[in-house]
């Protein structure tokens, strides 16, 4: 039999379809999703659970005329299914294929890029007002989950468009999930929602009673007065009509034919308004539904048992920074740990539930994680502040004013250093260097490989001021875990191996890839010194410039922006001291690193034993 | 007569003062806060505001055990004339004397240095964790303004602290002001105080009126179980009642006894409590009452009148950026202007009223300011996003993954780049270049005077992608404005000399002193070529590989960190090029740069005439 989707070129498409067919296109997708994601890792289950939202704002609204804006845009793949791209899903998240979230290139119904949370009202707004300063038609719709909307970003967004009272749709995506269960106030008080009953019971007796009593009427008009702040005071829309916002809510997000009923109806208010969805993550797969925390975002899996298929190899770095951590609290009274809502996903997991007093997941407040670290660090307490490379980002300026001015003890433990692959741009850990290098009073440090992550975590216990930890995603290298912890010398590069013809300086998971190019280039005669240096602030200056006067020829490389990183750091060191040497620099290049398996950018962008072996070459040429 | 000032050395010794004492102890306080700002300059119109409110807390509560942390700081005056710095408050924001800003160092009742908002009820968060962990004694207290409360850090603040349930006490200093009078649904929300009173006089009909009634019990009984969510529903504490917060207010500011009785009884409540306080910002100095916005920051002025000490000298780069943008909206209807709560600061206020439809001033929203921004551009507008380069850190991932990523033509106006000043490490302009330059796609600009200011501006509308000006605080150099506006070559350097012995590279406010520099050598029989940089990128790399092989001596100038910046942009060209020339770099070094007159930091940092000539002579040795 045909497939509906198969007919489904267009957004338009979906307007000549029936209920029926509307519900089975749904199920065909959720095929579809779980296929394409059992084959090449994704987000499944955020997918899972839009699956009828998106096809009913999609039936309603104009897209692209009308602005659908994916609030991080992991749950896209409905989306992206419906707007020409069927064809090509199977490349999903693969070096060339269609990305794991929008992308302009990709379509014009993709209206921007995403990938980190909590921009969609924000832009929302923007596009709203651009529409109308423009005279443009067209209507604004920001899709965010309850997760998102505990940023910062979300509250400063609505209470600009709650002001400006511009025509914004705010489809608020609530599934009780960020990608971990929610935490905070904000989610406790989103699920009251036995409230909403309670006072629509409430005035109901109120008003049974009234009309048994003299001069009932007179209190019912009274009521009355009483009744829209009653409503929205026993209805989780309090907090959205504070700021501004018509609030409408909660619906089920499962229900097709009624969302698309609701914003038919809705299309023509104008004004900020909320529509709360009641969604569930991983709806329709069961092992996703059971555990849609894992699920969230996975690698290949059996579709039929939703088990992970079994990649052998070395324990990730992230389950070396795991067991640390356990070990580290038992020998530290004073360490706690932080997380902004990846206790799975940064490792914490285990320290939570074995420290759960010392343990705190803030949601997705990377700001207030980072403010919070400080206010702990002041008290003496030696908070681990664990988040990925890309979201610590949003934290730049609590990293300058909040931690680095007063120079306290907090550890920062970015993950996700460097290529992170099949999630693209929005994910990769490409800056960090850079941004953690400028600001004064930081320690910057990177393993060479795992061991190296748990001594230099130990090491960090007892270093003053703020120190950052940078590792890159996936397996460590496989080198054995020594049982004892071990002081990594401040400041202080290792030498690897020594070598006459050039010095050969490597930082954190390029360390291994410089030792290989070494032996490439000792087979063709060359020979080479090679440097963990371990420390890209404060720099082993001394080494440096011993090294590069000896041999003359320096090469460094990194998984950073050429821009400002550990290269940049030497240029400036050798320049500082007056050594004149010839130096080159490898790692990545001023753009944007596309999505694809790691391998295969590390290949591209010249971070590869082979492509390390010529840079030397030519720099020795 | 003897002041009661005289007698305070400790907060402790407010403690002995009777009521009447202590109302005469606010007046003095005023007179010294008055007459120092009248000398010194500094922020007025918050720290009037906060007498009282500062004189009670510091009665009831016992700093430091108690933890007072004020948020931005730039209301700690009365807090620093009672915690032992009275006599040295003459020195208030001189080089070596007292910061205008909380600061450790000073005393160990300033609990943080602060500078930014928003960051008081993380930081308190912070603190009350650590001293529960600690089992220290002590309760935390966060000051923050109603301006301040509008950031997306606070929300994520309370929506954590509402979770954990932390003893933790919230005084929002409601002044209907940040800096500017507030924007934002959040503010005309906390401004419905008549529903308090309105909720009150409906319960009480209702009561009336259920007493004469036949079954009235019953209905009473009804109508106290909705009681208290009927009073949140009508006061100013729905919002943070619905994050979890106990809600107290609002209540006088400005009486004195009705506060120190308040925080009494307070004092023993446990779990997060938000105090909603009143105050008028300016209070008891007409001429800052009448205009709390001028005298928010404000330079020296005669306290008599209140009039500013006119300062003859060439406009300000702000002044110039101001009229140039109501030119530039002239030519170009797609133009938009967006502050975060700084019209006056940035200069937008003149173009906010003559363009009200075209100006958006988001309130203390960096992040959103950007993304919004972003938003405008996606549909075809112009925005200029005037941010000073401190506060711009704050959406540091806004540029990055909001604006650079989809390549979006927004222009960001940095004022403030650079040295600011009095104001100290909190608002020095240190970074920008830094972390601007590591961001792909974008283009970072830095003008040599007040006419290229206008000329790059003009400029900037109609290149690609995202563009960055950053200009200093202050007068110009003084030097005419072109009545043309006139297109800067893309990414080329200008050469302002020629010179054989040494190639001179200057960036925006340095160009004029690298001048100077190259006159002071040229008496000396030195002969240097002197290069306005313009773009810090795209670097003008051609010119400065070749100006590097002639003269086999480069000397850069940035006011920015010495780290990533526009020096070792230079070095990485340098590098990445072969050339091998002797490179020396001037620039802030590597910590944070303490308050004091711009004049007396650059003579200090070497970013003056005599200190560049003097780097040159060394390098040409």
């Amino acid at each position: 039999m045909s497939r509906i989707l198969d007919r489904v070129n267009d957004p338009r498409d979906l307007k000549a379809l029936s209920p029926k067919e509307l519900r089975k296109l749904a199920a065909e997708i959720r095929e579809v999703i779980v296929e394409t994601v059992a084959r090449n890792g994704g987000h499944l289950a955020p997918n899972l659970g839009v699956v009828e939202l998106t096809l009913a704002l999609h039936y309603v609204f104009d897209s692209p005329k009308d602005r659908l804006v994916w609030d991080v845009g992991h749950q896209c793949y409905t989306h992206k299914l419906i707007t020409g791209r069927k064809e090509r899903f199977h490349t999903l998240r693969q070096y060339g294929g269609i990305a794991g979230f929008p992308k302009r290139a990709e379509s014009p119904h993709d209206i921007v890029e995403t990938g980190h949370s909590s921009t969609s009202i924000s832009y929302g707004l923007g596009l709203a007002v651009g529409l109308r300063l423009l005279q443009k038609e067209g209507r604004t719709i920001a899709i965010i989950g309850d997760g998102s909307m505990t940023a910062g970003l979300a509250f400063e967004g609505l209470n600009n468009a709650g002001h400006l009272r511009e025509d914004l749709i705010v489809i608020l995506n609530d599934n009780e999930m960020s990608i971990s269960p929610n935490v905070g106030a904000l989610s406790s008080f989103l699920s009251r929602r036995m409230t909403g009953r309670l006072a629509r019971r409430l005035k109901k007796d109120i008003e049974h009673l009234a009309e048994r009593l003299p001069r009932g009427e007179q209190l019912l008009q009274l009521l009355r007065k009483s009744e829209g702040l009653l409503k929205s005071a026993l209805t989780p829309g309090m907090l959205f009509e504070a700021l501004g916002f018509e609030y409408i809510g909660p619906v089920d997000g499962h229900n097709l034919e009624g969302l698309i009923k609701l914003f038919q109806n809705l299309r023509e208010i104008r004004g900020p308004l909320l529509v709360h969805v009641l969604t569930k993550k991983g709806k329709g797969y069961p092992p996703a539904e059971a555990d849609p925390e894992t699920f969230h975002g996975i690698g290949p899996f059996d579709p039929t048992s939703g088990r992970p298929l079994k990649e052998e190899g070395p324990p990730s770095y992230t389950a070396v920074f795991s067991r640390t951590m356990l070990r580290l609290a038992e020998i530290e009274p004073r360490l706690v740990a932080i997380t902004a809502a990846m206790p799975t996903g940064t490792g914490l997991k285990a320290f939570g539930e074995r420290f759960p007093e010392r343990f705190f997941d803030v949601g997705i407040c990377e700001q207030h994680a980072v403010t919070f670290a400080a206010g702990l660090a002041l008290e003496g307490l030696i908070p681990v502040c664990a988040i990925y490379s890309t979201f610590l980002q949003r934290a730049f300026d609590q990293l300058i004013h909040d931690v680095a001015l007063p120079n306290l003890h907090v550890i920062f433990a970015l993950d996700r250093g460097g290529i992170v692959g099949e999630d693209g741009p929005t994910h990769q850990g490409q800056f960090d260097l850079t941004y953690l290098r400028l600001i004064p009073n930081f320690t910057v440090m990177a393993p060479a490989d795992e061991n190296e992550l748990q001594h230099m975590l130990y090491t960090a216990l007892e270093l003053p001021g703020p120190v950052a930890l940078r590792y890159p995603r996936g397996s460590g290298v496989g080198i054995p875990l020594e049982v004892e912890f071990r002081k990594i010398p401040y400041g202080k590069a290792e030498v690897l191996r020594e070598g006459r013809d050039l010095a050969l300086l490597a930082i954190g998971n390029m360390v291994h890839p410089a030792l290989a190019a070494a032996e490439i280039l000792e087979k063709e005669g060359l020979s080479v010194t090679v440097v963990n240096a371990r420390f890209v602030k404060p720099l082993d200056a001394e080494l440096i410039c011993d090294l590069a006067s000896q041999t003359g020829r320096v090469l460094t490389v990194e998984e950073n922006t050429l821009l400002g990183g550990f290269g940049s750091a030497v240029a400036e060191c050798l320049a500082d001291h007056r050594v004149s040497a010839r130096l080159k620099r490898l790692g990545l290049p001023d753009r944007f690193i596309e999505h694809g398996a790691p391998v295969l950018l590390r290949e591209k962008y010249g971070l590869v034993p082979a492509s390390i072996a010529e840079a030397a070459r030519s720099l020795l040429s």
